[in-house]
């Protein structure tokens, strides 16, 4: 099975207004809740697309219990460590537009990072590859996702990295299989504006592929000798968030089956049209993706030529 | 005891932002929960005076069960009966000034009411009062007031209703003891601008009493007879939510006693200007009381005079 890690698991609410009006008092017409966080997001498109999942991580309290209720429900296979604190609710506050109210998270304790670690090396015995996706709760060290990397390359489990700021710069010392930072994320670790230059830095660091997401332009990646740039055919309208997710879902199914990178990335982007089109994040409309896999625009980027993404 | 009844619980969420801004992301610094709604907060008054009180009405779900847990916390005697919806949570965003976001709060089955009536019922026995207070969840009929009203005449226990729109038109049935509007809400069922005349009119359609909180000028009352404007002797700055509250909290202690109306209305408006300086709904400030307590100005209104709060 493909496992999935979220450190920082969310309760995602969604509140309906007529109007958001600042500093008033506001009628939400309609609740709905999911449990979030990205590797949440990713176990939930690897379900749907019939592949083996367990979503893994930390959290806690009464939303940790609803998160765990609601992964049951939807029949997503999950196996978190509780924790003491609270799991953060991020509330998204629909008027047309969205409006999101990002709660911190639960404070982490060192015994109860160790305690996952002990559950996470057990999981890894069945897993063939582990996603750590997202960001990191209070408390927790900036490694904490090389801690777990290097956990999963003593158990010969290959990873793929989704994070930000120090949490992708310090996870990079293990060392993970695949890195996809989007392009702000790249820029904001590397300080180099061109996809292809900062994804080669990733790699002096640590990185053995970089995969580097730039929204309606699609993908560039690198590995140890090439590089590549996947555009989609077509641009859907829809809802970016959770577009991500479904990249390092279509990435995490490809390392797996060890499938050649243009294969990969065609997948990746087909997918991730297919979650713009789904209205939640984690949702990938199946339709969509089985339409575009097959005519996404796969070429060698020409490291030469700069940024193929704006 | 005196036995407060919220039928739409709620769960108070604060949220502090740095600034919130519409139609994009914002990262909460620091998440307060407590339990609330009208009748909660009324128990909680009641609660840090010294008076015997027991919390009671619906609640359910993940929010109901920490209703439940805080108010165990807070050492407030409760006795809900619990509903297969999820109960409400209130989020108030704060960045210097609130921004409310107010859930509908569940849907409550006719068995649920009726189930809840049976333990009203047996909580009555030990109640020298019954305060009734804020909205009904949907589901519940407009006259739930005035079934819960008639319960409490067949046990002898005097009632205190405090609500608005249909839930208060409609509670009057049941010809309550005390009925505490605001002016905006006796404005709202009567048409009449004029607080006295109002009250009278409450009273020709069932009340016994009418006190009418009119912010900072103070309250209005009527009983049978008399009719009386006590008003604060200084005017503190705070928060106004959860005077109101203080208000029925030292009313219903008046209406246990049977004290003389002047002794009610000047610790009603003492108490409210000591929930005013405290900053969370349902806490009072009890050096603020005491020093106000009798010190507030109580005299008979004119009815010919018209409007003594603006």
């Amino acid at each position: 099975m493909i496992l999935t890690v979220t450190l920082n698991a969310a309760l995602d609410v969604t509140y309906t207004v007529d109007e958001l009006r600042r500093h008033a008092s506001n009628r939400v017409r309609a609740v709905a809740t999911r449990a979030g966080g990205k590797g949440v997001n990713v176990a939930r498109v690897l379900h749907t697309l019939g592949h083996d999942v367990v979503a893994t991580g930390l959290c806690g309290g009464a939303a940790g219990a609803q998160i765990r209720d609601e992964l049951a429900v939807a029949g997503v296979a999950a196996d978190f460590a509780v924790v003491g604190g609270e799991s953060r609710r991020t509330v998204t506050v629909v008027d047309g537009d969205a409006t999101v109210l990002l709660e911190p998270g639960p404070h982490v304790t060192a015994e109860e990072f160790a305690a996952f670690q002990s559950r996470f090396a057990e999981l890894l015995t069945d897993a063939r590859a582990v996603v750590l996706s997202g960001s990191l709760p209070p408390g927790l060290p900036s490694d904490a996702y090389a801690t777990l990397g290097r956990l999963a390359a003593r158990a010969g489990v290959p990873v793929l990295l989704d994070a930000a700021d120090d949490a992708l710069v310090r996870g990079l010392e293990a060392a993970p299989a695949v890195v996809k930072p989007n392009a702000a994320e790249l820029a904001g670790v590397t300080a180099v504006g061109d996809p292809v230059s900062g994804a080669r830095e990733l790699q002096r660091r640590g990185a053995r592929a970089v995969v580097v997401s730039c929204g309606p332009d699609g993908l560039v990646a690198v590995d140890e000798r090439e590089a590549w740039w996947a555009a989609p055919p077509e641009l859907l309208p829809g809802n970016p968030t959770g577009a991500g997710d479904a990249v390092v879902a279509a990435l995490a199914v490809g390392l797996v089956e060890r499938r050649p990178w243009p294969e990969r990335l065609a997948d990746a982007v087909a997918l991730s049209a297919a979650a713009v089109v789904a209205p939640l994040a984690g949702e990938v409309d199946l339709g969509t993706y089985q339409r575009l896999r097959s005519s996404v625009r796969v070429q060698q980027a020409d490291v030469r030529e700069g940024a193929p993404c704006r």
